[in-house]
């Protein structure tokens, strides 16, 4: 898209984090049935990021498709700690790893995994394979 | 700005990086004479992020105003390592590294750094007191 | 998206513009075959607006889906005047006219749209109906 | 800035509407001292745009430095008619006209402009010269 690019033509680094997050809220809604509209509204929650740290072994491109895959390194009581990878063909693109916290979107302290949703985790928790699941972004 | 902030009222994460790159520009226009218009023009050239890494101490809110430090931990043949800092008032809210590359804007191979450009980033090189430089954002 | 609401909650009017892009991009991509990447690239060529407007009859929030339809109101020698609507349900969100200019890359001067596409876009001229065509985001 | 350009090296649509925003941000901020962080946090207002329109009467390249200037055409019960033009030396690139809205932040409906406002709204209403103030971005 026109809108990832800048004008030496390769996408502009801040897009990645727009696209990271894009995928992180559909994984949150599709795959753990929690939309972002009821984390941040009726639940009065808010998951931002601690930290997160990119690689780009290579440059993409106008008109490069990437392909997401997201999985879970470890989680922990009130944070996980993810790995997201964006790909175009057999060529990795970027890298990602972030701390995601569960916190109160008011006060900003951190708060307990529900149940549920730790449950709906396991099936992205990086398996003795170490192959993570595709993800639509 | 509210173009930096999501429902939940704190900076959206991508926007940081907006504003990274916004200081890199405003520094390599305003402290190296080196215009991104220059670099990504008549030069043909490109300084894109290989790897970025970023920690959030604390989060920022609509309103509040950050002051951006940059400094240079090392300068390389054809890259650089930076760490840039976003403050509130006492308070720390973004601690950023990342290696930038010189690089064909075309073929994007690597490029050894202009003399003049290596002279001018002496400044900026991590001194004994450790103390970075302030730069608008 | 978060990306696209501000702390209010609503659409942060700038990203109703990037929506209404990637739906043109899309259309170009998919409807008419012309990929902005051969666009832009291969054929030197430039598609931008000379002018847009907008109405929001009414606010979309995080978590709403905005389904985008578009359509051709006229055909020119090299532009075309292109009308585009988001709805909620049944809830009219946004509406956008808007005139797109062909041009080199280069110059900026107009071109002629090719004869291929000139056919390609007969589909989404306004019919008797008035009825205008479901488009992707 | 390189997060306002496209591949072809103009400026891409949306951000015209993000500069648009910072503008009015800043003019309700300095000039109206009624900073964003205000309007939405302790008066729990929301100033939408209910519709926007653009001219782009040339484009503006990686390197150019826009000056925004604001006026107030009209200022009604709860909304006010705003012209912004965004110029590059005697060139004008882009004018801007919209209806801003003051509104409650829940249920979006309308509000009277507080006396303070009003008052100093005076200031920049079109004067009989016709002439708009210029405001930083």
């Amino acid at each position: 898209m026109l809108r990832d690019c800048e004008p030496s033509g390769i996408v502009f680094l801040p897009r990645y984090f727009d696209m990271v997050h894009t995928v992180i809220e559909n994984w949150l809604d599709e795959a753990l049935d929690w939309p972002m509209s009821q984390i941040q509204g009726s639940d009065g929650l808010s998951v931002p990021f601690v930290n997160i740290s990119a690689d780009f072994p290579a440059p993409s491109r106008l008109g490069d498709r990437l392909t997401w895959r997201l999985a879970v390194r470890e989680m922990r009581r009130s944070s996980m700690w993810l790995e997201l990878t964006g790909t175009t063909g057999a060529e990795t693109r970027v890298e990602v790893t972030g701390t995601l916290v569960l916190s109160e979107a008011v006060a900003l302290r951190t708060r307990r995994w529900p149940d549920a949703i730790t449950e709906r985790v396991k099936d992205y928790l990086v398996a003795p394979d170490g192959k993570a699941r595709k993800i639509a972004e």
